[in-house]
């Protein structure tokens, strides 16, 4: 942005807002340029926080009268680079609208702010009985899940975050303010705008309410840890218990180097074998029933070792070895960025997969855990690399390449859970082949001005023969 | 169209099909001139029986040259007039596109053409131990389910028609081909195509390919068929049950008129009381406990009679009164057609609102029953007028009113699984405000000649300031 028209952007914001709500300050813009991924810094002009959906009506208005780029900014937890402005212009941090607004415990609905994060808002819950279900691996602000479509444990039982939503209050490129849905628990009516705005990752607008879908913190749990003699044997128990119709709340895979990392960082001794972490919710005699069959399950699919768990302290303590898993890789190779891989295939394809990116590691010489949500045939890779080292950021970037590929030619997704943003441009075409015109086709239409988070997920339609 | 370009287009639909999957037969266009509902009778001017999605696109491509309207038809069991021809043209009748292609077992996925019925698809499945669980009153193909969106008794457990679809082949305007899914369980990779073409009623292209997820038969299964002094007590007894989360695989209400009119037309005894039929899915022990559970519940809320049944048989006998409610007040009223309701609301406002529509049924002089998918919130009142008496439709038309604008003041919808066609568009303003013109601009940017079931669900865009 020329200083000429900074100035004058800079005098509208501040007019629409307040001064205090309207910052150039460098520490500032460098917080709003990057997110927790390994994609490079790049700074917004200017950084807002609105307290009000007719504000962010009126910075909408703006950006449409001056045509500056807008980025929707939660807490910069994404991990493809979506919240980084790359075509600079102004950034809309919505940390002042933080509001759990309302609690409709009857309904199992909840009314927040797209600010408020998802610990924040299960702290809130917790006094009615109710939980959200979902949890990706950051606390994240609701608005940012709802902007990449997250998951995370749970989706395999209570669905990803595109079944939570019931309504969105969106404000769309032009500062018209909309919404998408109703309290309704289904609807025919109209386009289902819900689903389209849900993962659309701030190219469409900017969420301004969410009313949530929420559940009853479940009468019983249990949980249980584990191990197997092969990755391939996990992944095979996986589908039994799936294939036998037992309603499993979470299933995650982790890997034999993983479990080595984690007994490392965390002074742990867990069994260095590939190892489940499977949680179950229910009444307590359903439950019984069901852990008992999953116990010939596993058995019957050689598992060496396993243990359950009931009480809370226990489970919590059960999985901490999975939720510590990425912290022990960054705090065991200080220096270097991690970079997760995020393919999604149909479950019949998950064993091959996984086996595919362990033999790539181990033949491209590479450090990395795989863990996944295998319930949903969703897996991570957890690449370590050094930045400064470009052979070893363009190793990894082929390793995420042939990870990706082999999802895509068996069915699969590029992102099962984290979203498009800058790195799974490159991966948009071969995925959706011509329905990449159709979705472009719906941005042009809605964003004529290619001013809602420009050059991520979707990009404004190219001028070509529909 | 005139005779002129009736002939050109004929003949182009010929050399691109064949002669005999081309007909202008007056029965036969008779035949695909209406629905199930009491929306009046229209004609298309030719039907065509294509056998493959080439020829979807072959006939598209002709729509497109001579800007003629197509309706993509299943089997015409619609419910608002989806199907019916305003605007004449070519209706695709999709009947000789009935293969289910693949079981995908170990994925719990299969692919179909759009003209397999659900009861087609269900026998298929039965040989894998799986079963699909949308089931709307009627057998209607998948096809038409996908196209409005579909549920039944059974979402409250499985969801609805679009929870299950993961991936459509669909024919655009133009004739391109695009697939809108993949087939991984989650996936936030571009825009959700799939949750927008479910329920666009034909307004954004035509599905030729489907693939949808299935489960694995339930181990057990439990029924019950409650009565309760008043339907406000029957319905607060399904808040109770939900908050206590068991997990009930389907509750339908059924109403006391409607409990008389089974009664007369079946020859049987039934309690003539508001009654709930419930349904239990899991294991044998996680059942028993939730069933004890429900029954303390129920009583807890005056139920006067219960009875429980789990072997097949008897659950199909428990449900034959609710299953042939519809046929009883058909047949129990020769001569008229029926008016179905068909509103959702947060389960909040369920009681008040079945009490308003039973209210305004005796107000109104109106002959009418009432059921209804309760934990969804979605009631039905099926309403029964001759359409020979003026005043008598206008008066069911007033009433359907009223119940539309409750549902919207509470945050309800105007339809929860039978969708829009021509009855609820005049609706759509009022439910989805300023939403309506990005639907809008939805269907301008995929169909820009309006050719796409025009004047059904989203009409074209107005030429408005946006």
């Amino acid at each position: 942005m020329t200083l000429k028209n900074l100035t004058v952007v800079m005098d509208a914001l501040k007019a629409a807002l307040t001064e205090e709500q309207v910052t150039i300050n460098e520490t500032v813009r460098e917080l709003h340029g990057k997110d927790e991924s390994y994609h490079a810094l790049q700074l917004p002009d200017i950084v807002v926080f609105p307290e009000s959906t007719q504000q962010v009506s009126q910075i909408m208005k703006i950006s449409n009268e001056f045509k500056v780029p807008v980025v929707p900014f939660g807490l910069g937890s994404s991990l493809e680079g979506h919240v980084i402005p790359v075509n600079g212009g102004i950034t809309i941090d919505f940390s002042l609208m933080n509001k759990v607004l309302e609690v409709k415990e009857h309904d199992f609905l909840v009314k927040v702010q797209p600010g408020v994060t998802r610990t924040q808002l299960n702290k809130e819950l917790k006094k009615y009985g109710l939980f959200f279900s979902v949890d990706p691996g950051a606390d994240a602000t609701l608005g940012g899940m709802v902007a990449t479509n997250a998951s995370g444990t749970t989706s395999v039982k209570y669905g990803v975050m595109r079944d939570q939503v019931r309504d969105l209050e969106v404000v769309l490129a032009d500062g018209l303010v909309i919404h998408t849905g109703n309290l309704a628990a289904k609807s025919s009516s109209g386009l289902h705008l819900n689903g389209l705005f849900t993962g659309s990752e701030g190219t469409l607008g900017c969420f301004t309410e969410m009313t949530l879908r929420v559940y009853g913190i479940p009468e019983h749990v249990s949980a249980a840890r584990a191990s197997f003699p092969s990755v391939n044997d996990a992944v095979e128990a996986v589908v039994s218990i799936l294939q036998a119709g037992i309603p499993v709340a979470r299933v995650e895979l982790v890997d034999e180097p993983s479990i080595k990392q984690v007994n490392l960082y965390s002074e742990t001794t867990y069994t260095e074998k590939p190892t489940l972490f499977l949680e179950f919710h229910g009444n307590e005699a359903g439950l019984k029933q069901d852990v008992e069959f999953m116990n010939e399950i596993v058995l019957g699919h050689g598992c060496q070792e396993i243990q359950f768990e009931s009480d809370t302290a226990s489970r919590n303590k059960l999985w901490e070895a999975r939720h510590n898993l990425a912290y022990a890789f960054i705090h065991g190779y200080p220096g270097k960025k991690m970079m997760v891989t995020d393919v999604c295939l149909p479950i019949s394809e998950l064993a091959g997969a996984v086996a595919h990116a362990r033999e790539n590691l181990e033949s491209m010489d590479l450090i990395g855990g795989i863990v996944g949500h295998v319930g949903d045939g969703n897996f991570h890779v957890l690449l370590m690399m050094d930045m400064n080292e470009a052979e070893e950021v363009a190793k990894a970037g082929k390793f995420n390449e042939r990870i990706v590929l082999y999802a895509l030619e068996r069915g699969g997704t590029c992102t099962g859970e984290h979203g498009v943003g800058i790195g799974k441009q490159k991966y948009q075409q071969q995925e959706h082949g011509d329905a990449l015109r159709v979705m472009e086709k719906i941005k042009q239409a809605l964003d004529p001005h290619n001013l809602l988070n420009p050059n991520k997920n979707v990009k404004a339609e190219k001028k070509e023969a529909f």
